[in-house]
């Protein structure tokens, strides 16, 4: 399974008072994650969205081990674990510089027409990419 | 169990270009549904901070059945479902103003000392009171 | 001039790790207090922009005199004080519970057709309910 | 003057219902770009603040001249224009791909200590590095 890497550090505005980044960060993190992951297999996500073909989120999960800090160096890895007609399943996994692994989470989207606002087929191309991210 | 309801409209810095109510921000919504559910029985999250004990997460669970619009009035009814030793999960449903099901999520979150960074059983005041929330 | 006042609570999520609310947050703060001051006057931002009209902003400031710390009530007054053309200049000034004034700031904004990306003159319904928001 | 530059990405979270990266925003973005610019001169924020020495905003202002939007790489030139006693004004430029100016702000800050919440002298060390960023 193919899986991305991206890098990235905790930003100040992420981290609450109690010094953590902010759970509700690791929601962009995860965004950035995926779109990488697309982006490597010739799926620009921006451009897809662009062309009326939303991916909205139906379920979104995660598990904090540890906590990451401010300006912590953070290793995110993602791959696409399923894919069935409209529904992809992303999963990630979030590591600091030691290399230890802080969170788990997993996000379910579907294709969505702009439009109609209704799941959608995406095109052959799309779905061609698709199953190369997964294979 | 006792539940508490919320009533708040998707501020405008929360919407994505879908035009939905970023899903990322949901994090924020439920924080406020717990976090008055508990003033409403007595606890006061700030406070408790400030005497050095932490409630971060452990986990955090959504389903996005449809989503929030910019500016919708959104009612969230959060529920104290679980509560042994250390450890607290909270159940959290979303409704548009039309009483219609958005999302459904729960988290669950850890007493923590703010000293050791480790598990720590909170005050017996404050689990009475925890008590009296799950009654 | 008529002036509009909201009241709202700081966020968890909105507090940095000095404890104070994150100034980047003010410009979500001011943004729900000139939507209340159109709202309170007739103009619906949403619908507004739905039908084709955009207000981006082309200028922000905040003088930052005192922090604001989490749970905080805070009471924010905005006024229009200025409107020339497609221009609209919004004023804000940010109190705590104890009347405190803890930041002053302002926001220009000018009317931009969605479908164009150029400055537009609004309808003159639009405009004179602003008129009304100044008198 | 010493100029410091950093590139990022526009993050999907970021973008509004308009397909602008929200103003608020920026606020996140000239952070990243004085934190790199400390760090290049040997001023780590995270230690400094993690020793008792905040630099809270007192002045946060930027024009908006063009949109950026979802996925555009953008690219932020920041540089330390003023530093006078417990006082630093940050200066920053963003550009997109073409080189196009977006947007110009500056951010006053002070030294306060985390300890009394006045105003505070740093360190000779730290006021040294802040010449050198200066030179």
């Amino acid at each position: 399974m193919t899986s991305s890497e991206i890098a990235f550090r905790v930003r100040y505005n992420e981290v609450d008072r109690m010094g953590y980044a902010h759970h509700g960060n690791y929601a962009a993190y995860f965004e950035m994650g995926r779109t990488e992951l697309m982006r490597e297999h010739g799926l620009n996500y921006k451009e897809m969205e662009d062309k009326g073909i939303l991916l909205p989120l139906s379920d979104f999960k995660v598990k904090y081990f540890q906590p990451a800090f401010y300006d912590d160096e953070l290793r995110l890895v993602t791959i696409l674990e399923k894919f069935t007609g409209v529904r992809l399943v992303f999963c990630y996994r979030l590591y600091n510089k030691k290399n230890l692994l802080l969170s788990e989470g997993s996000t379910s989207l579907a294709f969505v027409s702009a439009s109609t606002g209704k799941p959608v087929r995406p095109s052959e191309e799309i779905l061609e990419k698709l199953r190369i991210c997964m294979a």
